[in-house]
């Protein structure tokens, strides 16, 4: 069994497709003990491919067209370059062929996954993506094997290490938004243009690939509530603390009895929970299921190590499915049956939450029983609330309070009513509290 | 593919028993849609079969005799008795006929999983156990599949809930080890018999299967340093706060250039490191691997839905296997090419750790240049220091300090010497410090 040879052609050279080959050549003799196979890189392509690479590339076939590499011999096609189109092309491409497709790309499966699952379906084809989401964390495989025996009712995410990085240093050194930014964009945890990360779209991708895994409902993209974390102050950060809670953004996807509440936004995450003292760009995804109970992933996100991590993991898993009848196959989606529409995926208005909001005062007598009375009228009570007096010549105090449950669409209405007062300034904040 | 039924026998019914076939009944429809197969408990033992027990049983044969379980009719033997002898010869029954066996006896595979994965080798059966370590957490899938590619350096593990219960409310509420164990008793975490949970040896059992599945050695119990938590003071978690760490009971595998480090024992984990945050009940399990850094794995160790939980995840991959050929599954160790004892397993003097070592000292001026002196005659060099007045009518103040990383033999030596200081009352206590 030592014997068998595994083909594989990779698309893109960059930091990621550079750290899977390395992997699989440094690390080729505790693979082959573990799997009773070797791993050979047959072809790869890349933009530049004179380029000098932080792997051997000697008798790898390099070529500038991707699908020089999805036509050659080989098993499995691993998809390093990530984005929508090209990639979807290359994905349908390989799958079309009954090729084994490998994916790290968040966008790809969030977008076009039930295209692909549909196409693999009528050839056979494996489709991994277990790099696609928390780098190398492996989460997909907790969720689609290790807790497949359970229903998952919740499961919320830190899956974003450069939110996650900027809100911990503003927590923790004071700094502003702008300012940390800025560092992660000179360190190269965010890219030049940061809204996929700060805006939480990279964060919804991959949200929706876990919804779709511990739901059985399909990839839904477009079904995502999305907020970033571009308004976030430290006020708030501070005020979250004083109120016994770390702000962090979220990934979070719930099963409820309306449905599916899948969203993305900053979220105020009680100070005592192991999710709030992930710090830094470290990833972690809670997950609670109905036999488990609560349980929590936590790793590296990004990078080249962790994410050829999880790609040769995916690698090593088809390989070693290779020539496997389909019924000893695990579903590309986790669901044999097929995803199933019948759980509706739920807009914000939906929602039931606990919620923080923060007003601009007039620091005048019956200021704060104005605000609880529109609160009180609108049937939204308040769990705790904080008050700072007016700072330097302004006239307004910050209030900042913890609402129990209510919904939103209630909620909004009661924030247009504290709007409508005339003891409070401009715009009511309003961020999301996260219970577990 | 949905009308595939997968057949099980069932030795015994406790709570996680019990617990295994209510989640199968409970959950069976999304099972269903996830696998495309319908699971069926044909046939179970327990010494009591007139006992209610909390899952329906109608349909199930019911005996006293778990080996007419293992001869009937079932694809897979799940065997939840624990213990060695009656379900090692179960095992082997079960194995011998070419029945998967799935269990969640940490002991068994300890002590004779060798065995069990030799005679597997021969018929072909799978043997699967990820219920034996770290209950409801797929630390075991992670380590052999999730982390594949990685070459794993290190690993450590809070593996054992009663003992972090304990030290928990040692720390939390400054109670004894003696109160808080006896309450641990009654709230049943710990046994009557507490040994085998404070003493190490359940902790232990988990390690020795980590360390095999981490660095691909021969299952080894024989081989585990264990050192329980009963000789841990309120002083001792005092003081290692002081210094900056939280004491936890740790197994901890790591590999060196001298061989594999596989060791039990309380540790001083720096305060800041996230497994220093899993407090109560609650496991979790640190590792570190070439490519993917340090990730962590945490959850209910114990309990019937964690365990059930660990025990249908098996069951699922079982069944998804039944009838494939062999190259197309996973070793039973993780190493097709079979465990090797190529790494020798150390013997504790052969650790190299920081330590921490407490000391009475006589109150009087030089005490402190004495135990310095002796400890930099003897090569090992000090990081911190804490020193605490006499207390009441004692002439002896404490003296709490870190060392620098030093071989364990030429720290015993030293602590020889200390021990024979006119200034040193009593013995010195050690404790090992965990670094990540």
């Amino acid at each position: 069994m030592t014997d068998k040879t595994v083909r594989l052609g990779v698309l893109g050279l960059g930091t990621v497709g550079a750290g899977t080959v390395k992997l699989l050549q440094d690390n080729a003799e505790s693979i082959a003990a573990k799997t009773g196979a070797r791993f050979t890189v047959v072809a790869a392509s890349a933009r530049d491919i004179t380029k000098q690479r932080d792997c051997d590339l000697e008798g790898v076939t390099l070529t500038t067209d991707p699908f020089e590499v999805v036509n050659a011999d080989v098993d499995v096609v691993v998809e390093l370059i990530g984005g929508y189109d090209l990639a979807r092309e290359l994905a349908l491409a390989a799958i079309q062929q009954g090729k084994h497709f490998v994916t790290a790309n968040k966008a790809l499966i969030a977008k076009h996954g039930n295209e692909l699952f549909a196409e693999a379906e009528k050839t056979g084809a494996l489709v991994a993506y277990e790099a696609s989401v928390a780098g190398g964390i492996p989460v997909i495989k907790a969720l689609r094997e290790g807790l497949a025996g359970n229903e998952i009712s919740q499961l919320a995410g830190i899956i974003n290490g450069t939110t996650n990085f900027i809100l911990t240093e503003m927590r923790d050194k004071g700094r502003d938004f702008a300012d940390v930014l800025a560092e992660a964009q000179a360190l190269g945890y965010a890219e030049a243009d940061p809204t996929f990360d700060v805006g939480g779209i990279d964060a919804a991708h991959k949200l929706v690939i876990l919804t779709s895994l511990a739901f059985g409902i399909p990839l839904n993209f477009d079904g995502a509530y999305i907020e970033g974390i571009e308004a976030i102050t430290t006020e708030d950060v501070n005020l979250a603390g004083e109120l016994g809670y770390k702000l962090k953004h979220l990934g979070i996807a719930r099963q409820t009895e309306a449905g599916v509440e899948m969203r993305v936004h900053p979220a105020l995450v009680p100070e005592s929970h192991l999710i709030a003292k992930v710090d830094g760009v470290m990833n972690a995804v809670l997950v609670n299921g109905n036999f488990v109970g609560e349980t929590l992933y936590y790793g590296p996100g990004a990078g080249a190590g962790p994410t050829a991590s999880a790609v040769v993991a995916d690698i090593l898993d088809v390989a070693r499915q290779l020539g496997s009848a389909k019924e000893n196959t695990i579903a590309n989606s986790g669901y044999t049956a097929g995803l199933s529409n019948a759980a509706e995926v739920l807009p914000a208005e939906a929602f039931n939450c606990e919620y923080y909001l923060k007003l601009s005062v007039q620091d005048e007598s019956g200021a704060l029983a104005q605000v609880t009375s529109v609160l009180a009228d609108a049937s939204v009570s308040i769990d705790a609330v904080v008050q700072h007096e007016p700072k330097g010549e302004s006239a307004c105090a910050t209030l900042a309070l913890i609402t129990h449950e209510v919904n939103e669409a209630q909620l909004n209405t009661a924030i247009q009513a504290l709007e409508g007062l005339d003891i409070v300034a401009g715009n009511v904040t309003r961020m999301r509290v996260a219970s577990f």
